[in-house]
C-alpha cells in the first residue's frame, strides 16, 4: 500500500489513532472476509476497494476536489445521489460502524444513543475519518429523534451541515414536503457547486444510479439459489462499499461479479451446502465496519440470503423514471422513488414487512432475523408488530438489540445458534 | 365520596385494580399536598376537584355524552381544545403519571420507553382510566419516535384513535403542515360531532381557551414575589388541573386563587420563608400524579417558582388571536399560537432556551432544573445544549434523568440537596 499519511495529514486526520483504525479494520478484514471458503472471484475487486478505502479512493475525492467537484457526505438513504451527481459532485455515505470515540461522543450525546449515531461523533471528534474530512457539505436529515436532534450538537463541529427535513407520514403532504425539500436541496447544490441542473445533467445522474442500484438487485436476485452464490457477509461489504465508490466503476464490478454467480448457480456451486439454513436479516443499516451480526450467523450453520435494510434492498431496491423531459419532471420522479423508502421513522409503515415478506418467498429463507440497533426507538418499537406479523404467516422470527461492542458476541452467537436449530426442525 | 361503582362498571373500569389506584392516589395526596404548610385557601378548590376525578368529573363527562357532547382525548398540547370546543366536545388530556401496568405495557413495548408512554399503555391495558375509557376520540399525534411509533401498537387497543401528524421544523413548509392537519381534524370533529364549525362557535371555543391561559399566565406571574406565594407542587397541581376540568369553571377558579395569591403578595405572605431558594423545572411533562421530583425540590429547602413545560408555561403561555372574521382566519390564528410551542422535538429549537432565561429573570430563580425523562431523546438530547447555554449564562442548572418508579427518589434527593446547596450560595 502506498504511503497516504501525507495527504491524511493534509485533510486533518489523527494519524496515530487512524493507524490503530487501519490495523485493526485490516485485521478484521483478513479474519472475517479472506478467510471464508469458495469466496466469488468477483470479490477481489472488492477486497481491492476495502484496502485502499483510505487510500486511493481517498486519493480520488481529493483529486475530483482539485478539479473542482464538490464532496456531498450523508448519513441516510434519503439523500438523492442523483442530485449530487447532477451538479458533478461526489456523493459519499459517511455512516460509521465502529466503537471509536464513543468517550469524546458520550461528552456531547446521552449515553442511550444509538450506536450508529455516537459513531458519527466519535469519527469527527477522533478524526478518523478522511472521508467526513473530505466534505464540502455534510447533509443531515430529521429522520428520527436521535439523529434529528443530535444533528443540533454536531453543527458546530463541522464546516458546513445542511439539515434536510423529511415528512413522517406517506401522505400526499408528506410527498410534498419531500419534493420541496429536495428542491432546496438542489438550490443549495447548485450554489455550492455553481452549476445548474440541467435536464441533461440530472438525467445523466439518474442513469448513473439507476445502473448501480440495477447491479445490485441482479446481485440480490441471484441470491435466491440454493446453494447460495455468495456469502451474506460479501453481499453486506458490496451494500456497504456500494456508498463511498466510483458509482460507474462500482456498478461493473457488480455486474461482473454477477455473471460469474449466475454462472455459479448454473453449475450448482455455492458457498455454504445445499441446504444450509437460509435467513434474511431486516432492520438498522450496518455500516463499515460493523459485521458483527452476519459474522455470527455465518459461523452458526446459516447463511445470510438478503438484507432488508437501507445497507441492503431498502436503499437499492426502487429505480428512477427517467422518461420526464424537464427538471421539475424528473425531480418528480426522484421524489416518488424516494418516497417508496420504507424507513421505520414513518407511520405507519406496512410496505416494510409486506416486503419481508416476499423476500423470504422470492430468496426461499427459513426465517428472519430482527436486527436493532439498542435505543433505536423508531426500529425497536416497529420490532414488535414485524415479528408478530411474520410469526402469523408462519415465518420464524428473531428480535434482537444489539449496539457496536463485541461484549455480548457470546450471548448473540448463543441465540442465533438455537434459532438456527428451530429453522432447521421446520 | 359517592359510590361511582357503576358508573365506573358501565366504563369497563376494572374495579379492584382502580379501588387500589384510587387509594393509592388519595393518600399521596394527603402525604404530598394536604401536608404542605400556608397554603392558599383558593387550593381548596382543587384538592375538591382532586378527590373527585374519577368520580364527580367522570359524571360530569358521563351526561355530556349523554346529551350527545364528543369526549375527545389527548397526548399533547399541540392538540387544540378550541377545535373541540367549537364542536361543542369535551377535550381532555389523557397523559398519566402513574407506573401502572407497566408490565403489560412492555409486553407490547421496548423496555426502554419512557414513562408517559407506557403509562398510557398500562391505564388502558389495565382498564384503570375512566378518562380514557370515556373517549369518542382518542388523538394521537407524531411528536416523538416514541408516541408516533407507540400509535401504530395502541390503535387496535381503543376504539377510535385519530393520529394527526405534525411537522419537524418551524419552517414555511411546517407551518403549512400544522395547518391541514389542523383542517382535517376539523373535519373530524365535524364528521363525529355533526356539528359544523362556524365563525361564532370557533370564536367561542377561542375565548375559553383564552381565558383559561390568562388566568395561567397570572398565576405564573405572580410566582414572581419573594416570598412565593404558592408552592410549585401546587401550581403544578393546577397545571395538571387545567388538563380535565371543565375549562371555564377551572378559569373561575385559578382566577379566584389569583385574587388571594396578589393579596399575599402585598401582604408579604408566602408559603415558604423569604430568601427560600428559588428554582425553576424545565422539562418533560409531568401527568397526575407524577409529583416525585417537586415533591423533593420543596421537602429540600426549595421552592419551584415556574415549570417550562407543556404541563406549565410552554401549553399555557401563548393566547390565540381573535380578530379573525372567517373560520379560515380564524384557522391562521389558532395555527399561529401553537407553532409557537417550543417542544424538543422540533429542530432547531432556540426559543425554549430563551424562554427559560427570561423565565429565572421574570422569576427571580437562582436556578434551573431540567428534567428528562429516562428514554426520551429530544429532551435529553436538548438537555446537554440548554444546560450549556444557561451556565453560559450563569445560570447553574442540574440536568435530572427519571421515571416514575421510586427507586431513584433517595439518590436524587441527594444530588438535589446538593444543588440548592449551591445555589444559596451563589
Ligand atoms: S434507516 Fe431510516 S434514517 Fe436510517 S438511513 Fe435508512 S431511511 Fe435513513
Ligand atoms: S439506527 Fe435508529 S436511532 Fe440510530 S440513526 Fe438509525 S434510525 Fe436513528
Ligand atoms: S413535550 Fe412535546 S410531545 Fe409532549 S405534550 Fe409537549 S408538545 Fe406534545
Ligand atoms: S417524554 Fe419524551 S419520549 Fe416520552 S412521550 Fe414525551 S416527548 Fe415522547
Amino acid at each position: 500500500m502506498a504511503d497516504y499519511t501525507k495527504m491524511w495529514k493534509s485533510l486533518g486526520i489523527d494519524i496515530e489513532n487512524h493507524n490503530a483504525l487501519l490495523a485493526g479494520l485490516g485485521q478484521a478484514y483478513t479474519d472475517i472476509f479472506l478467510s471464508q471458503k469458495n469466496r466469488p472471484e468477483g470479490m477481489k475487486y472488492f477486497d481491492f476497494v476495502m484496502s485502499e478505502v483510505h487510500g486511493l479512493r481517498i486519493k480520488e475525492i481529493v483529486d475530483a476536489k482539485a478539479e473542482g467537484r464538490k464532496v456531498i457526505g450523508s448519513y441516510c438513504v434519503f439523500v438523492p445521489e442523483e442530485l449530487v451527481l447532477a451538479v458533478d459532485g461526489v456523493a459519499i455515505g459517511l455512516c460509521a460502524g465502529a466503537e471509536l470515540g464513543f468517550e469524546a461522543a458520550e461528552a456531547l450525546l446521552p449515553r442511550n444513543t444509538c450506536s450508529l449515531i455516537k459513531s458519527m461523533f466519535g469519527f469527527k471528534l477522533g478524526k478518523l475519518c478522511p472521508y467526513v474530512e473530505s466534505c464540502d457539505v455534510i447533509v443531515g436529515e430529521n429522520t428520527c429523534d436521535g439523529k434529528k436532534k443530535a444533528y443540533e450538537i454536531f453543527r458546530p463541529l463541522v464546516k458546513d451541515l445542511y439539515v434536510m427535513d423529511l415528512p413522517q407520514t406517506k401522505s400526499e403532504t408528506g410527498r410534498m414536503v419531500l419534493k420541496e425539500e429536495y428542491r432546496k436541496f438542489i438550490a443549495k447544490l447548485e450554489k455550492e457547486s455553481g452549476k445548474k441542473i440541467t435536464v441533461q445533467s440530472l438525467r445523466k445522474g439518474i442513469e448513473i444510479v439507476n445502473a448501480k442500484r440495477k447491479a445490485m438487485i441482479r446481485l440480490a436476485a441471484v441470491r435466491a439459489a440454493d446453494p447460495a452464490p455468495i456469502s451474506g457477509l460479501d453481499a453486506l461489504l458490496i451494500n456497504q462499499v456500494f456508498f463511498h465508490d466510483d458509482p460507474v466503476r462500482f456498478t461493473d464490478s457488480v455486474n461482473k461479479l454477477c455473471d460469474e454467480l449466475e454462472q455459479r448457480v448454473k453449475d450448482h456451486k455455492g458457498v455454504f451446502p445445499k441446504g444450509t439454513t437460509r435467513v434474511i436479516v431486516s432492520g438498522c443499516p450496518m455500516a463499515v465496519p460493523n459485521w458483527k451480526l452476519p459474522m455470527i450467523i455465518e459461523t452458526s450453520n446459516a447463511v445470510i440470503v438478503g438484507e432488508e435494510s437501507c445497507v441492503g434492498e431498502r436503499g437499492t431496491r426502487w429505480l428512477t423514471d427517467i422518461k420526464g423531459n424537464t427538471v421539475e419532471e424528473l425531480l418528480d420522479a426522484i421524489t416518488d422513488r424516494y418516497f417508496n423508502v420504507d424507513c421505520a421513522v414513518f407511520t405507519p409503515n406496512p410496505s416494510r414487512v409486506s416486503h419481508v415478506k416476499d423476500m423470504v418467498k422470492k430468496l426461499h429463507a427459513d426465517g428472519v432475523i430482527h436486527y436493532s440497533l439498542q435505543f433505536c426507538q423508531p426500529y425497536i418499537i416497529e420490532s414488535g408488530p414485524v415479528e408478530k406479523e411474520l410469526e402469523k404467516s408462519h415465518i420464524p422470527t428473531l428480535r434482537l438489540e444489539t449496539d457496536y461492542s463485541q461484549e455480548d458476541a457470546g450471548q448473540l452467537k448463543t441465540r442465533i445458534e438455537a434459532f438456527n436449530e428451530r429453522l432447521k426442525k421446520k
